[in-house]
C-alpha cells in the first residue's frame, strides 16, 4: 500500500486520533494518542527543567496591533492565521488572531519583565495550542489546522550568549530524539526559507518512508530583530539600555507524526518504550477448570508496576490471537502471555514487537522479570533507532552537479552560498534545499564544491518535504 | 483594605498572573501560578483515573452548525462566545466559534462512538481553555475571557445509570475540595438557573471574604436532551435503539481564585500542601567567617526531596527578611531558618505561614525531619479547612422571611419550589438563588416552610454571586 495511505488509515486504527470532526484538519485526540502524546510532552518538561527554563502560559488570542509590530513576521504568516472578528454580536474593535505561534503575544510581556541585566537570561516556554489556515490537504499530526506545540523563547544579554542558548538547544535535541529513537537532519535553512523575523533557523528534519522529508522544528537565533519592534531592552551594569538577543526553539505533533511514519510495520505502529502508553502488555491464556491464570497476570502486573514499568492486563473476553492484533496495531514493545504452564513453570513467554513472527519470541523467568524486561525494551529501543539510522542513510544520495542528480529521497550537492546557485539547484530538482548540512553541535558538516558555479562551499541537502 | 481591591493586587504581587496583557480577561500565567493550576490539574487527573474516565482532547474551535444543534445551549450561550469568521483574507463558509464548554463538540462524535450497550458507560475528560466572551468587569480567575477549563462528559443507557454517575461526581467533589481545605455549598439551581441544555444542575460555591459567592464548578445531568438533537443512541440486548442520558462535570480556574481569597491574610496567599509548588522553603542564616550553612541546607533539601516533600532552598544574595517576605506572600507552608547554631544542634528553626508571628515558631530536629514536617502540613491543611469552614458558617444566616431577612453574606430561607415565591425572595433580596440547600451525597439537607406561601418546602441559600 502507498505509504501516505497506509498513514492516514493507521492512526485511526491505531486510536490516536479521530479525524471525523466536522472541522477538516482539526483532529479528536482519542484517550490513547493523548496519552503518546503527553509521554512526549514529558520528555519535554523534563528537558527543559534539566535547564532551567520556567513554564507559563499566554493567551492563544493576539491583537491584530501587536501582530502588525514586526514587519517580516506579519508578512510571513499573514494568509495563515484565523481571525476573531466578533464577540456576541458586536463587532470587535480591534480584531484578534488565533496564534500561530507566540513571539508577537510573548514579546510585549518581555518587554515589561526585562529590565535589567539581573533578569537575563530569561528561559521561558510553553507547550499549548496553535493554530494555522491551512489551504493545503491536511494530515493527522503532519499538518492540521490545529496544532499541539512546544515553543521555548529566552532572551539574552548579547548575540553571544543567545548563540550559547542555541548549542544548549541542540544538546536538548540530541538527548530528546534520542529518546524517540529517532534520527534527525539538522539543516542551516537558507535565507529565503528561515523562520519569518529570524536572523537564522536551523530546521531538524526526519525522512519519512514515503521519501520525503519532514520539519518536526526549528531552531532560531533572533538577534535584536524583535526586541527591536517590541522594544525589550535591559540596563547594563555601566548604565546604558541594550537590546536583548532572543533564541526560540519550537517543536509540534509533528514528532508524533515522524514516530508513527518511520516505526513502522504492516502489522502496526512501534511505539519507543519512552512514550508508549504500555511498555508491556500482558494477555492470559485461559483453558477451562485450569488455575487461577487471570488473578496470577493481575499480581504480575501489579509488581512490573511497582518496579516502575507501564504495564496493562488485557483481561477482556476475547481470543488471544484478537488481543495480539490489538496490541500490535497500538505499538506495545512488549507482550507477556501466561497459562497455566508458564505458571507452573514460572516463566513468561515473550513476543517483541519489532521482530518478525518467527524470531521475536522468548521465554523468561518471572525470578528478575522487571530487570529483564528493562533490558528488553533497551534493546528494543536501540533497534529501533538502528533501523531508523539506516534508513535515512540509505536516504542520502550524494551527487557533484544538480543536473546529474537523480531527485529521490534527499540528494546532496555543494553549494557557494549564492542564492541563484541554490535556486537554481532547487529548480534542476524540484525539491526543496534542507540548506547546509550540520553536525550536531551545529557546526557545518562537509565542505563540498558549489554544483552550480564550482566554488568552495558547503554539502547541503535537498528534499521533497512535507 | 477592600477585599476586591486586595484581590486584584495580590495575584500580581504572589507572582500568579500577568494582568498587562493588551487583552482585558486574558492574562499571562507566570510561572509560579501555572505550578499551583498544574497542581491542581494533578489532583483532577488522580480523581478521574480513579474513577476510569478516559482523558482526551477536543479542537478549540466549533462549527455553528454544530452549535445550533440544541436550542436552548444556543440560546444561553449565543451572546457570550466568540466567532472567528476568516482565515487568511478568506471568509470561512461555516464560522466558527471558540468553545465556551464543549458538549456540542463532543456529542456529533459521542454519535459515531458509541454504538452498543457495550460501549456503555463512556466516561471521558479534557483539561483545556474555553472562551467566553465577558462584557462585565473581569477579574483574574474568577472572570476572564480565556478560561481555564475541567470538564468530563458522560453517557449511559438510562436516567438511573446517569444519576450514578452524578453521586460518583459529589463524591470526587468532596475528596478535591478536601484536598484543597476548602468547604463548599452544594445548592442544586432552580430551573430558571441551571445549565443551558441541563434537565438539573447542581452547583458548588465558595464563600469569598467579601461576602460574595462563587460558582467553582457544576455538575449536570442532561436526561437525553442533548441525545436527541446530537442522535447519540445504543443497540441494547432486544436490538432497540435507546437515545444514552447524560452527564457532565465542570470546574475552572476559579478554583484558584477561591484558594486565593479564602485562604489569605494580610501578608499574602497560604496554599494548601496539596498544590504548593514548594511546600517548604530553606532559608540560610550565613554569618561572615562561620561554617558552611549554604551546603549544609543543599544537603538537607536534596534528603527533603527524596522524601517526597516540595522544597526551595533560597539562596539569593539577600536579607533573610527579604525572603520571607517574599515566600510569605506567595503561600509556601513552612520556612526553615537554619544558621551556625541549628547547624551544630542539628535542629532547624520552623516559622508556619498560617500562625500569627509570635506563635507560628518551633525548633525541629534534622532527626526525623521529614516525618516532623508532614504532620506540621497535615496540622497546617487542618487549620485552614477548619477556619475557612467557620467562616462558611458564620456567614450563612437563617430566616423565616425574606422581607425580615438581612440581605448580607448567605441567606437561608424557606422554598416551596415555586417559581413566584422564589422570584420573589430574590427581588426582597437583591440576590440569586443559589438553590435548595444540598447534602454532601445530594440529597436536601433541611425542610423549611417556604418564605413567601408557607407551604412545605426546603432550606435554600440566596447571596450575591461573583
Amino acid at each position: 500500500m502507498d505509504f501516505n495511505d497506509w498513514y492516514n488509515d493507521i492512526v485511526e486504527e491505531a486510536d490516536l486520533c479521530d479525524k471525523r470532526y466536522p472541522i477538516k484538519g482539526m483532529n479528536v485526540w482519542k484517550p490513547y494518542g493523548w496519552k503518546v502524546m503527553k509521554h512526549i510532552d514529558s520528555l519535554i518538561h523534563r528537558e527543559m527543567e534539566r535547564t532551567d527554563h520556567d513554564e507559563l502560559a499566554f493567551p492563544v488570542l493576539i491583537p491584530k496591533t501587536e501582530f502588525a509590530k514586526e514587519a517580516e513576521h506579519i508578512k510571513g504568516f499573514d494568509a495563515e492565521v484565523y481571525w476573531v472578528t466578533h464577540g456576541g454580536t458586536n463587532e470587535l474593535d480591534v480584531p484578534m488572531l488565533l496564534r500561530p505561534t507566540s513571539e508577537t503575544a510573548m514579546y510585549p510581556m518581555f518587554s515589561l519583565w526585562v529590565r535589567s541585566h539581573t533578569d537575563l537570561p530569561l528561559k521561558t516556554y510553553q507547550i499549548g495550542t496553535t493554530f494555522r489556515y491551512e489551504t493545503k490537504m491536511t494530515r493527522a499530526f503532519i499538518r492540521v489546522r490545529q496544532i499541539h506545540f512546544f515553543e521555548s523563547h529566552t532572551a539574552h544579554v548579547d548575540y553571544d550568549d543567545a548563540q550559547r542558548q542555541i548549542e544548549e538547544d541542540l544538546e536538548i535535541k540530541e538527548r530528546f530524539f534520542n529518546d524517540l529513537s529517532l534520527p534527525c537532519l539538522l539543516a542551516k535553512r537558507p535565507d529565503w526559507d528561515k523562520f519569518a523575523g529570524a536572523f537564522f533557523t536551523i530546521g531538524i528534519d526526519a525522512l519519512m518512508p514515503s521519501g520525503r522529508t519532514m520539519q518536526l522544528g526549528s531552531i532560531h537565533h533572533y538577534k535584536d530583530n524583535f526586541a527591536i519592534p517590541y522594544d525589550i531592552t535591559y540596563e547594563n551594569e555601566d548604565g546604558e539600555h541594550p537590546y536583548v538577543h532572543q533564541t526560540t526553539y519550537g517543536m509540534s505533533e509533528r514528532v508524533l507524526g515522524a514516530v508513527v511514519g518511520v516505526h513502522s510495520d504492516d502489522r502496526g505502529i512501534k511505539l519507543p518504550p519512552s512514550i508508549a502508553p504500555y511498555q508491556v502488555v500482558i494477555v492470559p491464556i485461559i483453558k477451562r477448570d485450569g488455575p487461577d491464570v487471570e488473578g496470577y497476570c493481575e499480581k504480575l502486573r501489579d509488581e512490573l508496576i511497582d518496579a516502575g514499568l507501564r504495564v496493562k492486563y488485557d483481561g477482556r473476553d476475547l481470543r488471544p490471537g484478537n488481543k495480539y492484533y490489538h496490541w500490535e496495531l497500538r505499538g506495545v514493545p512488549l507482550r507477556l502471555e501466561i497459562g497455566p504452564r508458564e505458571m507452573e513453570e514460572a516463566t513468561v513467554d515473550l513476543a517483541i514487537r519489532d521482530l518478525p513472527k518467527g524470531e521475536g519470541k522468548k521465554k523468561l523467568q518471572v525470578e528478575g522479570l522487571a530487570d529483564a524486561i528493562r533490558g528488553e525494551l533497551d534493546a528494543y529501543a536501540a533497534r529501533l533507532k538502528e533501523r531508523a539510522e539506516e534508513a535515512l542513510a540509505a536516504g542520502i544520495h550524494e551527487f557533484d552537479r544538480a543536473r546529474d542528480a537523480e531527485p529521490e529521497g534527499i540528494v546532496k550537492l555543494g553549494w557557494c552560498t549564492n542564492e541563484a546557485c541554490g535556486t537554481a539547484m532547487e529548480e534542476f530538482l524540484d525539491m526543496t534545499m534542507l540548506g547546509v548540512w550540520l553536525d550536531p553541535d551545529g557546526t557545518p558538516r562537509e565542505e563540498k564544491q558549489c554544483s552550480e558555479c564550482g566554488a568552495a562551499g558547503n554539502a547541503v541537502l535537498f528534499a521533497k518535504t512535507y
